[in-house]
């Protein structure tokens, strides 16, 4: 048996990842934040980048639900109220709404998600099973996007408001709200899993189930590019340019 | 095909299931209610409860983990607050070890579920999964032997109030707060079944699924009572009377 790596090697071969796999790498994200998108596909990327939003309290309520430690569970429920919102509080998923709103969906189009392209969906699925099936360790370690998470949202509010008209406060809150959220989330999963990872074969599997998440971001954004970039074939059933929209958008 | 009963219809079977299979009407609640338990017996109830106690959280969170509207997570939440309490508030599974230390138990060894019956256990996790792998309606239509909750509660606190010394209102807060609580959860689980179970099949899962819970909890003092009232023979590994307890009441 190999030994294990040293706390300090092990975070920064999990942030490795984070270099070489994020998707902040991907060329769709370089012409979102780049202003290089049309209208249509920044709604394309909106409407079902939503999968991911509306799926993410499921996820972690699968987390939760594997979980023994009510000190542990009681760390976690926080984001589900981040994302499911309170009574009287705005949510996540509704944030998100927001967004949808402002580059002109109906809501409940989006919400719906009638028209996301189904690799997306299954992309989701996978996260939400994954974590549901593989060990505690693996769906903390697969939740470890969120280190990389900050800079992309931080990218995002910068080249959105310089580039789109429909960017303001009030539909980027999402992301505003995420760079105050994510840093706890994280703070709390990467120091269970350098905790918990205290072999090397514990070690490899978290790392590999880091590798899976990137996969799952990876593939929502191929999806996206492969249906409304280039070739930009939508396959059938998924949104076409002008459906969903609110009256206003359509007509105006 | 056969019809669907009418909603009154089927909420009166869904009572009858309770009248005829809750455990209240085990021995072992006559028993224990009716001032007829050792103080052993009492401890080993206490004892092999708290499996269930400490479960329950996994299985809410297993059934938002299946839920895809918001609404409804966010009504589903607040019983795992319940459980698990939140920041300086205490949950039902801390009182519920209050409970075992006025039994005399050290709340560690009854937090490790070390002595707990295996029966017990298997018992939990069955229901766990139950609602993990069934339908949202029939996860939701398990968590219904809250219906006859309140009366097994009222019961409990009366029964253990009059015959046992331990019984005061800190070791019984538990069951005054279910009092509470179960009928806001039940409310909605129960209208929940009565709207989605539309069908005849369907009625007659979500019936089905009440039955099973009922026979989870039912096993469990089959298990308490084989072990420790007759034959009496705890199996390998369980508790055995003595272990498990404070200092003061072991030597005391």
């Amino acid at each position: 048996m190999s030994q294990p790596m040293s706390r300090e090697a092990f975070e920064a071969k999990l942030r490795a990842i984070g270099d070489a796999r994020y998707h902040d790498k991907h060329p769709f994200h370089g012409m979102l934040h780049g202003g290089d998108c049309t209208q249509d596909q920044v709604r394309a990327w909106v409407l079902n980048r939503y999968c991911y939003q509306a799926a993410i309290p499921r996820k972690d309520a699968a987390l939760m639900s594997r979980c023994e430690e009510i000190e542990m569970r009681r760390a976690w429920r926080s984001r589900i109220e981040d994302h499911d919102g309170s009574a009287g509080e705005e949510g996540g998923i509704a944030r998100w709404l927001r967004l949808a709103e402002a580059v002109g969906f109906d809501r409940r189009y989006v919400a719906s998600m009638t028209g996301a392209l189904p690799a997306c969906k299954f992309a989701v699925e996978a996260y939400v099973r994954f974590v549901r099936d593989a060990t505690l360790l693996e769906a903390v370690a697969s939740s470890l996007t969120e280190l990389f998470a900050p800079k992309i949202h931080r990218d995002r509010i910068a080249g959105l408001l310089r580039h789109y008209e429909f960017a303001d406060e009030n539909s980027l809150a999402y992301f505003r709200t995420r760079l105050d959220q994510a840093p706890k989330d994280v703070a709390f999963g990467l120091a269970y899993v350098l905790e918990h990872a205290d072999t090397a074969e514990k070690q490899e599997a978290a790392a590999a189930a880091l590798i899976f998440k990137t996969d799952v971001l990876w593939a929502q954004l191929d999806a996206i590019y492969g249906a409304y970039v280039s070739p930009g074939v939508p396959p059938p059933g998924a949104w076409a340019p002008g459906e969903g929209l609110k009256d206003v958008d359509r007509h105006g």
